[in-house]
């Protein structure tokens, strides 16, 4: 074989179902979760946390708490060493209250001791004087009074034109969405430790190991090399890992810096309810004009509102993506989009699949649904004529230059839910009632414009002498299957067999600051990085080997006694993105992926119950590196939107998560799950790792609009209010009400 | 300032007595040694070990053991996945023995218990029937029984002329030196834990992460980067943590791949000194020509043979060292070495500092003053019309290039000695005699051509946002100082501050094989590494700041926000040596350090007790990176090299070590440490990092040959034997016996 039929040999890794390597030690309990770790002279901490929404401290009294037995340490913000606050986009979340407390479950003063019994009945003994303030509560109320922590604007010229247009149908309507809790299987945690040269080692069950070495850090005052964050296998993210886990690590790390001691902090589930963070909740006010005749969108004018909760943490950037998307994925000639995240006194919201998104993508297809139907158009006819395709201009600006698979994505779903034997089909009306619903959603790729360079992507990748290959990532691992996709990577570029391709647990020091693991952007970024570092390596291979043809195994060893440099420190820069803040314009995102869902469903009109027959999740995704993995992302995505739409009802009651386990908040269950049929399509990004671009987060965007236009066909009742619980669903078919 | 003033702005790190960052954990006992770390489900491990010198294994019964309580599993060679050998320079060394032992303290079983006392007790419940055999037990037996491991030869033509030239002295004599334990604080332990993904980790206290890793990987049959050797706060190595933990790592990870469970195996001392590897002893019988008009040396024949006990591990390359460095740093024009590696059934000896140097050091130092005493030349003129110059080559035929520093130490040595005052001093008569010694040395640094692509350097130096810096290499840090120096290597040559470097301990999976940390190549070769990759960091600094001259934290921040690449995979090949084993000759190393030892001694002759008034440790090292570090590895290495000569004297009988603890088997104590004067010259290797060579062994080298001669000048007795107890003296005195 010559050496360029040896360079072109093929490879089909990608493309492949190949297994998952970390799933055996977790199907057998082997893998080790932060919980599972400990180590000699290691302490268990507690956290005494705000029982109120909002009060002034007059008094922390830990002298009871100290005198207790076991107890090592009891420490207010007074024993922080820095500024007591934990950095995200700003540094305004404060690790421990100091003279307020600003909602239910902030942290108050931490406990170390020797058992986690004897660190909770510490925490509990620690005396707290408060003096109740009024809080805010309600979006409403913190909208009223202008507490904004965050805005963006969209305001061009014409919009009010259009409304004033008699050519065009006008609908305004108002929609809300409720909170939704990540509910991972393994609570936030974290066990901090010094390490041997006046450092400190911090395992985290984790998204961003970079965000919580930067958190311990600056919260010690150190470094940030003089912190090694390390992931252990995390039980579930869905954002919850993202911002979250710096809060119990910087908690573990003061108790640490006083003791040093490893400290370990796992919180109860209840105590992850209570203070972590979660989707935010939504109100928008969503109003059209459309033209009668052609059905195209003219303009829309939309004032946004999340609920933030107390501090800012990630809200701006979340709402930014919101905010970008807030329209749905079609042509908008002339818009006004008002963003405010508005603060009150309640746990803070954060990062959770879908950043934003799953809130305005249930807004804007429950509204041109609306709009569709006054029309007399079906709503996939309106979709049709309405969609983005390459060439066309986002609301906010953005040229779409490739890679636009929205239309290929709808026909694929359109055709497996069989819609036009269901898009005529009259209402049913016994007790049974089905319908089915298609929904449409966009979905900019990795962090974008507002991520600057943290959407960088980082590896190392090392060869050994006998082939077998190392990769450390700073993303991670959190179930979603980034060991898998990335070695796939690996093992096309380099040209050597997968089982060769070993991963590490993502920790920082081994790599620079990679990004976060989050915005559906590990594929696509760490997936480019690593394929640059590999293919670096194949070509130092194929320099080194000439005109031979040299196996791999054969090929290494060569090159290692030859002293070949057999390792690389991969490095991308990700595709600049830019945005105005001013005209809230821009090319926000390096690309989109595309989706359509459909649901199937058959409401029993006696009890309220929606059961879903048939969830189709369709997503254009570049490059389907993975099968399995997709639809495996698909599905579970589904389920995650299925249980915002039908079952999460998070109650909160001044301030304090009623529903604080699982127990009482509902989540779906293996019983609930539908046949759901993923469907792919691919239209290669061609920045993109073998074509892909990102995916995770897709399947949860359109799950809800879909479902509940399902719904409103088999029922003839419309939603405008997530979640649609039996009762409420009940309660409309029996009173008219739809609005819980 | 310019951007060529701000490229060349003087950095002064190197060269500077810096503070360890390793030291305050240690100091406060915070570092974490293996015997430090447990997992939730450890288990701990205890071997059964061979009770004969040699001997059939006629069974092993484990029923009994099995059934004790807390075990989990008692294992034998039938259990071990793979051929149950451990590689080292060959696979020769079982893991576990199968139907026959070789040497006393040779394992046999395995056994995982709860509790290390379960696990002892079971090791112990083992039945092991034997059928002993006549074992070698002596070097003398092993060499008439040509059993012979390992052999090197150096056959020039014109020795027998030169010995048959009546012009020449002809001298010749027998040298015999002893066992030396390493005696680190820390004994040998590992533990190994399954990882998340089907592969291992292995914590070891270590010197040598890819030995451990390639030992775990082969007896486990998986591949190199499916195990992860991470070192943990090692103890001392002194060579020690060479060879030897490949063992005890092998024997923690059979285990846990049987019990998929972490298993801790620490070695008691006992079962150190028993089974681990120690100095070889050795048998020379060294005969010279030297010109009886010019002093000059015309040829040497040389009978070099060292103990290896029952496996070749390491002996081959320790017996390189010794047979390339037999004659001393001398012009030798004719020689004839033969070099044999005797089997004996005893313990395997192994790496230990200085490398089979010591030994023969002693032999040629020891000759050398015999031969300038029957000349009537001092020895020191001796020495000097002999010695080895720039241009000169050595006895295998290494030219000298550069940075010969032999002359300039010795100069120093000499004066800092005060040895005119000595020379010539008549020897004292009454109960306390003193004399003063000098001897030469040099070594031949890093693995040379012996060790091939294993001499290669690696690091990866990542920097972040902040600007601080972390570095991870393939060698550890020991006690050593690595860390420290190749702190100040980076800092200088990346230009920032000195506490902005941090270094992560040594692990595979961060750096391509940057080989062992042996052969005092880790500051030269790792060093070089280093350099190289933090030179390109900095070009690629300076390229971005162009004309500007911004502050290191300044520059970090904007490199890192226009997305330059900040880090890099450091790498080296070491320069090209070679040796051709037929000839005994070649460029063997790629550079030599010049040592020379003074030694003032007071003898009491009551009872034959040495005490060091005064020992001057003179080192030309090529450049001094942190003179507080010389000093330390100057002191202790010659503290190491005095209780080689004075106190270490291991006893062995069967094939048993008597004194196989530290009470027992005496090493210099605080009480015994001289006035230790360290000197230095520099004499720059170009293409070491800022001109540095390695140094870590040769202090321990020519200090017996110095102390000996100090002692035959104050009593008159020569000594041809090590070591020189108390008792020895005594007897020599009273007796006139010098043979032990």
């Amino acid at each position: 074989m010559s050496s360029s039929e040896c360079a072109i040999r093929q490879f089909d890794i990608v493309g492949d179902s190949v297994l998952r390597p970390d799933a055996p030690s977790k199907l057998t309990g082997q893998a080790r979760y932060v919980n599972d770790l400990s180590f000699p002279g290691m302490l268990h901490a507690a956290v005494t946390r705000s029982t109120m929404a909002k009060a002034k401290i007059k008094r922390i009294d830990t002298s009871r708490a100290k005198a207790m037995p076991g107890v090592h340490a009891v420490l207010t913000w007074e024993d922080v060493p820095s500024d007591n606050c934990i950095p995200l986009v700003s540094c305004d979340l404060p690790l421990l209250a100091k003279d307020q407390v600003d909602y239910y479950g902030e942290g108050i003063a931490l406990v170390a001791a020797e058992t986690v019994e004897q660190a909770q009945a510490a925490a509990r003994a620690v005396v707290v004087e408060y003096e109740e303030l009024s809080p805010v509560l309600t979006i409403e109320e913190g909208f009223a009074q202008e507490w904004f922590l965050t805005q963006f604007h969209l305001d061009e010229d014409g919009v009010d034109e259009e409304f004033a247009n008699p050519d065009n149908l006008i609908t305004e309507d108002t929609y809300i969405t409720g909170y939704q809790e990540h509910a991972y299987l393994e609570t936030n945690g974290a066990l901090v430790m010094p390490d041997n040269y006046g450092g400190y080692i911090a395992f985290s069950s984790m998204q961003c190991p970079f965000y919580v070495q930067k958190g311990v850090a600056h919260i010690l005052s150190v470094d940030y090399q003089k912190v090694r964050a390390v992931q252990t296998v995390t039980g579930g993210g869905f954002g919850g890992k993202e911002d979250a886990p710096s809060t119990p690590a910087c908690m573990a790390a003061v108790l640490c810096y006083h003791t040093q001691r490893p400290v370990k902090l796992i919180l109860s589930r209840e105590e992850d309810f209570d203070s972590m963070s979660k989707r935010h909740p939504s109100k928008v006010v969503f109003k059209s004009a459309v033209d009668r005749k052609t059905g195209l969108i003219k303009a829309v004018d939309v004032l946004h509102l999340i609920n933030c909760g107390a501090y800012l943490t990630l809200s701006s950037i979340v709402m930014w993506r919101g905010f970008l998307h807030a329209v749905g994925p079609y042509k908008v000639p002339c818009a006004r989009v008002h963003s405010y995240g508005v603060g009150t006194n309640t746990v803070p919201n954060g990062a959770f699949r879908g950043f934003g998104q799953p809130q305005v993508c249930f807004v804007d297809e429950t509204h041109w649904n609306q709009v569709a139907e006054k029309l007399r158009i079906d709503p996939l006819e309106f979709r049709r004529r309405n969609m983005l395709h390459v060439g066309d201009t986002t609301v906010n600006g953005q040229y779409l230059e490739e890679s636009v698979g929205l239309e290929q994505i709808l026909d694929k779903v359109e055709a497996e839910i069989e819609y036009d034997k269901w898009k005529d089909r009259p209402q049913d009306t016994g007790r049974y009632r089905q319908g089915v619903g298609i929904s449409l959603a966009y979905y900019g790729v990795s962090l974008g414009a507002n991520g600057g360079a943290l959407n960088n992507g980082s590896c190392n990748v090392v060869i050994a002498a006998d082939g077998s290959v190392v990769i450390g990532v700073g993303t991670v691992e959190m179930g979603q299957g980034m060991i898998t996709v990335l070695s796939q990577i690996a093992a096309e570029t380099l040209k050597c067999p997968l089982d060769r391709i070993n991963f590490i647990s993502a920790e920082t020091g081994m790599v620079p600051e990679g990004g976060p693991t989050v915005a559906s952007r590990t594929t696509m970024i760490t997936g480019r990085a690593v394929v640059e570092a590999c293919a670096n390596l194949r070509r130092r291979l194929d320099e080194f080997q000439g005109e031979r043809c040299l196996e791999w195994n054969e090929l290494v060893r060569a090159c290692w006694v030859a002293g070949v440099q057999l390792s690389e420190a991969g490095w991308v820069v990700a595709p600049k993105c830019h945005f105005d803040a001013k005209t809230g314009k821009g090319s926000s995102y390096p690309v989109y992926t595309w989706c359509a869902n459909a649901a199937k469903v058959t409401v029993d009109t006696y009890t309220g119950e929606v059961h879903l027959d048939k969830f189709v999740s369709g997503n254009e995704v570049g490059k389907v590196i993975n099968p399995s993995l997709c639809e495996g992302q698909a599905q579970g995505g589904a389920l995650q939107g299925i249980g915002y739409t039908l079952y999460e009802d998070m109650q909160i009651r001044n301030g304090r998560i009623l529903n604080n386990n699982l127990s009482t908040y509902i989540i779906p269950t293996a019983m609930d799950v539908p046949d759901i049929v993923p469907v792919f399509a691919e239209e290669p990004y061609s920045w993109g790792p073998y074509g892909a671009k990102g995916f995770g987060e897709t399947p949860m965007v359109p799950a809800a609009p879909a479902i509940s236009q399902a719904v409103y066909k088999a029922i003839g009742v419309r939603f405008t209010e997530l979640p649609l619980t039996p009762e409420k669903v009940w309660k409309a078919l029996h009173t008219g009400e739809n609005h819980g």
